[in-house]
């Protein structure tokens, strides 16, 4: 009853996943099957779905059949690049229209390049695409990529890789509240409680690898994903109690905060 | 197999909840059921269990056969009081030892009055109760309360009532490092990301009352309350990723941190 | 000797002023005394600078011969009013070349629209105007601008009049890791640690408004900024001593951080 | 006019330091100039203030003439040799009576011994001292402490020799509101902006050692402490602008802080 709808489609679960970092292909589906996740993304320029025929396929362990498939264009520097990519991804998942956006600015801060992912969303969104689209924090850039067509805006909550948690939640809520398509936060999520938060501030979903992946037992970690998303959904609809300095003060506080 | 044990007792939940500021005695009763809670705290001066032979009893909803009571002595502000109503509960509940000590300061923070939590902590123990005690976040007290042999020491988050989250997460987590008995957080969890992160420092369980019963639907935070213990412990136990400011970065970010 | 200098010209102030919201041309005048500042920010939408001939006019108390004026845009929602606007102040301060660009999204934020931007300051630059500029503290977008040929990069802490301090700390680090153009902090101070934050992560410099006109005591408050202003500078340059989370720590901490 | 008044002596710096950690004498002198402070504290278990004849003395860098001097019973792990040390320190003095008293708990973390800190405190007064008192955050331990008659209440901000910043500014808000004697922050500060914070939450002082002495550069750093104190003061006095998410919201914000 409380399903995550993108482009159409009804999703139990919220907590989306990728599918690089893990020590070998059995992992990868231990860890995928504990997060619970339905939405499982990969990235085209780096993992075999068909590409190679004689490499093992991550297809046969993450089955199209069980999970929706979303090709994403990590590693793509430029527009043209991360069309192509989209192309090449829609062909070879035989015309599945889903894809996840990011055009990067550069290697070392893997920070969204959000002029050149303006251009990518026209042309995919043009194209017949349901973009799913990474982005900074900016609410103005998330609002501009909602307007352009994308179906699902994924704002990062740090860098991709950091683990830092939600450096700005004011952003993020701001972007929730501007928002008429679901807000997933993509990046930077590092251990549960970052996820809960994520969820608190009325994220429609989040989306991580490294988290899950780069932990010392990633299956345990997927595991706690789960519960930390569906923690942080509940939490958001059953209505937090006001913060208060004290019990006793008959006013929440307010303006006092650090 | 991954229990909590409290005076040489096993519980498979971490989460333990308090009885006020509910609508009713059925709320009490779902909300408490949604939380998986084993332990549940009952403020003996507030509460009826049996001192009341005509009004209800609050065992008749939660069933001590169910249940694990724990008698707390909210509301008492020297040590005198807080052993009265220790032994007043032990006498209502047939010779239970387990109760949890608190004595408060005064009735605007509900801080902890420390040094009357010493003497108190000190009687009981003698009297042969098994003694969880609520305290505030100095670990040197967290260590203190230990060596007068508590079976359980619960520093503050934040100020009971206040669901202001971990305020010092520094000293929890000195709490941790430095105990042989189980810490527990009790008081000031606001939400369910702040039940996560106690656990993900290394907690061994949670006690919380209000921000359960004055969410807005308590019965749906006991439930994401519940999720929350379980995915932080289980984030603790996987071994969360090192934080970085980049990916890319060789090695985990020392010293900078905001 | 540790001067800030921007488009050729030196100058001991690190910090700049706004000219709004007081209540009247004399504690403007005061206040920025008592600032310090010698660069003077001129909301050329909003203020007298000679446009009405028979109206006060703010160079009449704020001197050009004493203040650098800055011209700004505040109130150009597109590239094309911040350009007009520009060229207007240009004529009305006889040449001057030196201005501060914003282009902002909406009324509602005050965001800067980041794409607008872009083209307002590369038609600046061609014009020969020397452009500081108002961003989001987005690392990508204030490289971008820095290439684009401005002069300064001036990234906002948190929203205009929110008073709410750095949000992002990373971010403001790293655009001032990246550059190679004065990094100022526009927007968002609300009181002396601000500032002083701000210079301490190494920015050259901050530019505040309603910190101090919104203070109830403007004036003292100016001569707070200033102190805190070089206090921070003065804290940036003797270098910090490290974070750890004990003095008898061997080593500061890594990782941990709250 | 805007004087610190300490056991009925007015001092116009509201930065206190200590003298160890520097390079040597002459580093520690010009440090303290430029600290602009005018009380010193000196740990007498470790300072020669003439304990032994024949070897350096501080007085002579440090005059009594200029400078208040606070004899300190830092590395003191008992009230009786706390006690015992600032008798030591009366008569080295000429019968001085202002002494700082800290009583720590182990040498791991240097938090204070409360407990045996009240014991302490109890006999000094009696015996006639001025007593500054090193505490923890704990407020009810703060008004314990002025309950007994210190003339000044020091809680820590962070462990001593940490640099980590106000841990809980919520708790040293409460000391304050509570106190009717002079708060001074005691341990912690490790930069100028954390100086400043504290005099903003109304701290009526600060005291450190290693954030000035570990610094790079000790003596800009001392310089840069003069000011951030004065800034931290002035804009206490001035009385900042609320907090709001956007300037153009009506009011401020309430409750929603991160």
């Amino acid at each position: 009853s409380d399903a995550l709808v993108i482009a159409g489609v009804s999703y139990q679960s919220r907590l989306l996943v990728g599918t690089g970092k893990y020590k070998d292909l059995q992992e990868t589906q231990l860890a995928i099957e504990a997060s619970g996740a339905e939405i499982v993304t990969v990235a085209i320029r780096r993992t075999n779905i068909g590409q190679h025929q004689n490499e093992p396929n991550l297809l046969d362990v993450i089955s199209p059949e069980r999970y929706t498939i979303l090709p994403n264009t990590a590693g793509c520097y430029t527009a043209e690049e991360a069309v192509r990519t989209c192309r090449l991804a829609r062909e070879l998942l035989n015309g599945h229209s889903l894809v996840k956006l990011e055009v990067l600015a550069d290697q070392k801060t893997l920070f969204p390049d959000v002029a050149e992912t303006y251009i990518a969303a026209q042309q995919l969104v043009k194209d017949g695409f349901d973009v799913m689209v990474y982005t900074n924090d900016d609410p103005i850039a998330a609002k501009r990529l909602e307007e352009i067509g994308c179906v699902a805006v994924m704002p990062l909550a740090a860098p991709i890789g950091s683990g830092l948690g939600i450096r700005n939640p004011y952003n993020i809520l701001t972007i929730i509240e501007n928002a008429n398509v679901p807000i997933l936060v993509d990046a930077g999520v590092g251990t549960a409680s970052d996820a809960a938060i994520a969820m608190e501030l009325g994220c429609h979903g989040v989306l991580m690898n490294t988290a899950i992946a780069a932990a010392q037992n990633p299956i345990l970690m997927a595991s706690a994903m789960k519960k930390a998303i569906e923690a942080g959904r509940e939490a958001f609809l059953a209505g937090r109690m006001p913060k208060r300095r004290f019990a006793s003060a008959s006013s929440p506080i307010d303006g006092l905060f650090f």
